[in-house]
């Protein structure tokens, strides 16, 4: 048996709340300080001796899975579909970490962009995700112009930034404090169990036992 | 005179603790919930009617100020030096949020390092700025492989990510944290005041306006 530890990346923030139930169910212990916000550690040790757990951005965890750096990870579909990773293998939907990627735009202007029907061949959208949403446009032939923005994406549209914007959206009471709608929905979002498909090749038995693990975790 | 207000864009953070003494200097006195971390507020009016100030991501300043979502931004020199920014004019150097852009690596492999004088040509590093990590490396002939990684950095050598990353270095307590040590400076880093040339062309009495107070601000 290999003896380096396993390492599992998982996402900082709120997706947390909804991991520790499916841990438990897991048979994972994570050390105390893994659930202390104010911990400055990056990796922690679990009960189980082959598995370290290291908390990370939200879009990195898939960067470390792809490059060898973790060999199990939690990761949102919207990471995935925006990025492109070679060697991942997505095995389990966790059913957690739902919400949805929108377009959404000034309640006010709605009104008008329906009265202009002229389909436009072009638009401006700030967003963190400018792959998923060119893709998402390209397929009704509209060319969409991406500012890449990694955070207030809701507060662009009333600074003349875009008029639209493509954010993930949760309860929309964001979008509702900044004066904003939901006018579409791109693609449903859940966090999925990615594996590294070398350490899959190298260690199937350990691999597999986890995979099978969160299969069972994941809620009816 | 233009009755849209002015926007400056300013990045959330450690950085704002060195912006407060500045912003008084100027005679910019922001709504109390402007230094009240808890609040999810991203826009708040000050003491000047024609002035309001964005909080916004660091990365995120250049971007606003680029593409008319707002007039005036304060942004670290990193930001500005990894990507390539349009329209933006950098007047002055404010002299705050120093640090620097360095190499770093782990303590036990330097002497390693040292030992294989032969040069190499390929380098494997995870960092946050791949563009001014490539540009770097490439002055030396040396190609450099960027893992890019939002957060964390100091945590992929010793997973087996890369072995050097490139990140910005404060005090060096957090690479010491992790077993690294700083091998190289790539560049000083320091926060300017950036405005937009659109603005500065269509409104540049009030832009020159804070240009100079901004400039009388310095600490000398």
């Amino acid at each position: 048996m290999n003896t380096e530890k396993l390492i599992l990346a998982v996402p900082k923030g709120r997706i947390l709340e909804e991991l520790m139930p499916m841990f438990e169910a897991c048979g994972i212990i994570p050390e105390d300080a893994f659930t202390d916000s104010k911990s400055r550690k990056l990796r922690f040790s679990t009960n189980n001796e082959n598995l370290d757990i290291i908390r990370v951005r939200a879009f990195d965890v898939a960067t470390f899975v792809a490059h060898g750096g973790a060999h199990i990870g939690v990761v949102g579909s919207d990471a995935l579909e925006e990025f492109d990773y070679d060697d991942i293998y997505t095995p389990v939907d966790l059913n957690i970490g739902h919400c949805r990627l929108s377009v959404a735009m000034p309640v006010e202007e709605i009104e008008d962009e329906r009265k202009n029907k002229t389909r436009r061949s072009h638009i401006r959208i700030a967003t963190k995700y400018p792959n998923l949403t060119r893709r998402h446009y390209a397929a009704q032939g509209i060319q969409a112009e991406c500012i890449k923005l990694n955070g207030a994406m809701e507060i662009a549209p009333s600074l003349g930034l875009a008029r639209h914007i493509v954010d993930l959206v949760s309860t929309g009471s964001t979008l509702k404090a900044n004066g904003l709608k939901e006018v579409e929905t791109i693609v449903e979002i859940s966090s999925k169990l990615v594996v590294s498909r070398p350490a899959l090749k190298t260690r199937p038995d350990e691999m597999n036992m986890w995979i099978e693990r969160f299969r069972n975790a994941v809620k009816k």
